[in-house]
């Protein structure tokens, strides 16, 4: 019933968005701290910045998977409309495991700099288990919100979130593979691939569900 | 009076939630910074990451303990209609003393590293006294509210935030008895009860009070 | 004029706003990374832990500067309609300012702990000047807001902000008097005036203008 | 169309400015990390103070580039109704390119404190690539926003966003000179120009195109 007590105590999902915005803009700052100037002799500044490269990949990836995070967690939220203690606990499950980025990138930038293969393949498979972990987090996200229809809005397709489920779970399996290939083939490999992944999940997101809505948006006013 | 001047002076408090939000939100995420690459010889990395245990532990705990709480602001907010100054430093000391537990948090993890019996009753200790003065500045926030009816909104029940006091100084009491039990019998115990008091304080709460505002807002509209 | 075209060049101050409050908040968790997990031998924790006391009044003042700061900050808000290129870089020189004041915190608690007495006698002059030069920088704001009364709102009273002029002026004097107590009679003598000064001009400042926006809006509506 | 659907999966800025905010706000605070006490023998704070002042140019000048971004972002986005997917890549290529300038301030920094001619000339060629890289991050976002009129409010000229671009073209030319000149003849001119260079931009952006959104504002108001 929507009587001026229930209207108050029920829970709008603007200050959720607002907390949910600074701790990713937190976490994704936080990456630059990685990016320290190098300890080098006087004179070896320049080698010792070139020598960091694989930093400035791990910085360039996970600064990526970040931003393509926060798109579609802000695709997400565009279609709910209430939330309750479940959804809360979801989205704070949701930024726990985002708040992991920076460690794993920390430590693959570190072996990188060491150059241990033995320690380049733990590195590259923590990090994939941080962005599998992340994908179940996403994975548990859509599919309250597939149980919970009257948390969104009323024009979403009361299946629009059950179709993202399947997405979440291809990336759990993308990361533990990636993380797979890197320990078993080599850790350049799986690199590469956490490269790649955000970007082509990124593109690939708008052609399978029609387009984000922010595509779709421009679609229709077409 | 609600004169243009009165209303221009009276201070709703959406700034003091943006505020809010943000301290809390670079409080959480300040949790992640001890999570760095553990020091290690070269291909010792899988043996020193799986050494760092008591830190996830650690992390785990304080992220929940830190939810619990933004949870329960956010909860005490939608109750609030407009902030005066006393309401506003209750604020503030409660965003002091939130702010404080990265601290322990840290203090637990390197301890936990080293290894000292000793250090690690004074650390749980020191965990335990910083969660006891946070449920303190709690029972200060909600004994000011209790006082000051005139600050929440019209339909909220004038004994609601004095029905709140019981459980913030229940929290003071069981955080000074986590860490008596820790320094006496084991760190351990201590550390055991910091992960399992906000989940179990998280669930209880709905019960008691009839379910916080998300709760009670679900069950209003069914 | 009001033509939609003038409307939206005009800058209303919500985003400063927002703005100040992100880089407060920064500011005032920042503070909380100087605590850190001491350096001792195994066993001897709670000995350092102990020996940081100055660390912790270091905290407690800055914390309490940094709260006076945010509620002044607010204060004048509630009484600013728009801004324009000037008054945005007032602000911009505050918060630049205000966010020095961990640094200087952090330099008096590094001395503190070496417990050289030159050194502390640098540390608190440091200290003094970056408050002086905070409540310069609020001087400055002051002063533009008092020669553009068309930039507050109709019901603030045209001598508002030339009335707070003074009291920055002030508080320069007072830090610079501070420090150089400090720096000729005792550090500590600095230390107490540092953590006694915000606490003695959160308070006077409601009596000489008759409150602030907070305190009035309550006399207002009683 | 704006049916009720379409009205909902179109993006207005209000999350991607708040986001921006923070990412601003924690960056442009980050600069004051590097702001540390210096490690000194005792009694020598004052020299290993003033030691510092490299440190102290490079903070202002870093400090002052940022606030002008933060100042055009907010020109830019009063112009901006409604984003799409591109617009919001554009303003995360931005957020990333701004978000490394902390990064070459500290190498700046550090070289300066260590002295080593050869080392400054890297670290300022480095500042240089960052600002250059930048200012190409704006070219895009203008020229997006050039070749997409439909995404700008009604009352901005059309030819806008497009006198924007050869602006930030002059940015990159600039940074890139300033990096090839303090390469060339000694890092101290470039460190020179990199702090005129934010000030000189700031006052000229106003007189080219007949001043930003707040002078022109203001203007219009007379």
């Amino acid at each position: 019933m929507s009587t001026p007590k229930a209207k108050a105590t029920r829970s709008d999902p603007s200050r959720a968005v607002a907390f949910s915005d600074a701790v990713i803009a937190i976490v994704i700052t936080l990456l630059v701290l990685d990016l320290r100037p190098p300890e080098t002799e006087p004179g070896g500044l320049l080698a010792g910045l070139l020598d960091e490269w694989p930093t400035y990949l791990a910085y360039a990836a996970s600064y990526l998977y970040l931003a393509v995070i926060w798109l579609n967690h802000k695709a997400a939220f565009t279609r709910i409309r209430e939330m309750d203690i479940g959804l809360q606990w979801a989205n704070l499950g949701l930024l726990a495991t985002l708040a992991l980025v920076p460690w794993p990138t920390a430590v693959i930038a570190e072996t990188a700099r060491t150059g241990n293969l033995t320690d380049e393949r733990v590195a590259v498979a923590l990090y994939a288990l941080v962005g599998a972990l992340l994908c179940l987090a996403w994975l548990v996200f859509f599919a309250y919100l597939a149980r919970h229809p009257d948390l969104t809005k009323d024009h979403v397709d009361d299946s629009y979130f059950a179709r993202e489920r399947p997405r979440a779970l291809i990336g759990v399996v993308l990361y533990l593979a990636a993380g797979l290939a890197g320990f078993l083939i080599h850790p350049l490999v799986a690199s590469v691939i956490f490269l790649v992944l955000p970007v082509f999940y990124a593109v690939t997101s708008h052609g399978i569900d029609q387009g984000p809505a922010l595509l779709r948006g421009r679609a229709d006013r077409d």
